[in-house]
Formats: structure tokens, C-alpha cells, sequence
């Protein structure tokens, strides 16, 4: 999908990475996805810490979460969800801007239960460490089947 | 303090131990904080699921999460927050109704980071089944201290 790149912190979010875009918040998929179905929002202003946001901001930001919640949920045929912001470097944030990571849950995903929190955590340390990051293409591939339930293509909605 | 009390799921909390009330939305202390300052924030409506709330509801939440973040953070001179939501048992809730759990967090507070999760679990999961619970009188101070924050008693705020 051709269209406008977004920042996410340091980084530049390939369009094709996102499959939901409210006013003033993005959705996105990431290259190491802890559990299938493991994704992103954030607000579209780069801002670093939580409580930077403005109060429209923050609803934005956590109604396009419950809104995509639903939607991995669903798509990934999961029972549960994990919704996390690990806020400012002594909680594990690396990229320094604003984001919740949402992970579908399902019995017996890891073989004890918080083992996600442990894989969340060395999923962001490593974020670039590695040569185990999926290609643009599986990425492109996901956000797309992801942006159907919205109804919008990123580039026009 | 006298005055009413309030639903958390099948528990009911005194309002001594409720620091924080929004129009749709309360904040209170815990019976065994994973580390100081870690507190609880819950729409007054019980819903079990975060896709279960109206708009407003999360709005409301995530406003008063992010005020009462600011406040623990600098009550608990911390310098992060892990900010997480266990929505539905297979992530690890027990408490059917929709919970964010907000942990001030310092250099140094679990000998690895990611360990705030594995004690966030155990917390959930040994709720009332042992007697390390702090009295009620402890969880009163601690509330009564925060609510100086936001200049309103729960009773009549």
C-alpha cells in the first residue's frame, strides 16, 4: 500500500504497517510479535511519556485500543487480552513515544500464565538486535487483513 | 471516613480505601501492593471486560488513570509506570470487573524489570488467600494521603 509514513519515536512506520488510523491515534502492527495478533497503538503526536498526552488524546488513544481490542480478539480467536504501556525507561520503554501494546490471549500460550509480561519485555530490548524481525511483506500482509474490519484504508480514512 | 461503598466485582471497598472519584470512574488503594503506590483505577459500573464499556466509560478511565499517575509518580518519587490491564482470565484477571493497575516504578525496584509482572500475577492470583493483607487502617492513611492530591473527598466529590 503506497501512502504517508508515520513516526513512531525514532522510527518510520511504513503505512503498509497500519491498519487503523482514528483523528488522532494510529494502529499498527510490529515486526516481533510476541503472540500472534500482538499490535500497537499510539498517539500520532510523538510525545514520550503518558502523561504528555492531552486529555483528547488520551480518549482518542484508548477508544481506538478498546476498538481494536475487539478486533484482534476476534481475528485471532482469543479468549483474553493483555493491554500494557510500559511508561518511561524503569518500566522497559525503549521507543520513546507513547504506545500500548494489546496481545490476544489464549489458554495455555505460554506455560505460565505472566511468561507473556517476560516475553513483552525482551521483545522491546531486542527490538533491532536481532535478524528475527518478519519481513515488510508479512507485515504489509497482516495489516491489510487487519484494516478490513475497519472499513478504511489508512491512506483515506 | 464514613460514606459509601463501592463495587469492585463480587468485593466491596470501603471508601476509606477510595482516593479518587471522576463521574464514571474511582481510584484505590490495594490490599497487597506489588510496590509502593501501586494502585487500582475502575469504571463504578461493574463490567467484566474493557470491550464491555461505553465510550465515555473509557474516556473517563483512562483520564482519571493518567491523573492518578501523575500523582503516584510523584507521590512515590518514581520515575516510570507500568500502566496494564488483565482483560479476562486468560490474562490472569480474577476480579470480574474491569481493573487498570497503575505501579510507580524506581532503577532497581525488581532485580529484573520484567519480574513487576510475575509479582503483579501472584498478587491477582492470591488475592484473599493469605494473611499478608494490609489492614484496613494502613490502606485508610495511604488513601487519605492521595485524596489531598486531588483536593475532593470521595464522599463528597
Amino acid at each position: 500500500m503506497a501512502g504517508p509514513s508515520f513516526r513512531f519515536g525514532q522510527h518510520v512506520l511504513q503505512s503498509s504497517c497500519v491498519f487503523f488510523k482514528s483523528r488522532l491515534s494510529i494502529g499498527f502492527v510490529n515486526r516481533k510479535p510476541v503472540v500472534p495478533g500482538h499490535v500497537l497503538v499510539s498517539p500520532l503526536r510523538v510525545v514520550e511519556r503518558f502523561g504528555e498526552l492531552s486529555s483528547e488524546e488520551v480518549a482518542d488513544l484508548f477508544m481506538a485500543t478498546q476498538t481494536i481490542s475487539g478486533v484482534v480478539e476476534k481475528h485471532f480467536q482469543s479468549t483474553s487480552l493483555t493491554i500494557a504501556i510500559q511508561d518511561g525507561p524503569e518500566a522497559g520503554q525503549t521507543v520513546k513515544h507513547v504506545h500500548v501494546h494489546i496481545l490476544p490471549r489464549k489458554s495455555g500460550d505460554f506455560p505460565q500464565n505472566d511468561e507473556v509480561y517476560e516475553a513483552l519485555d525482551k521483545h522491546d530490548k531486542e527490538m533491532g538486535e536481532d535478524g528475527k524481525w518478519r519481513t515488510e511483506e508479512e507485515m504489509a500482509e497482516e495489516a491489510s487483513v487487519l484494516a478490513r474490519y475497519f472499513n478504511c484504508q489508512v491512506d483515506s480514512c
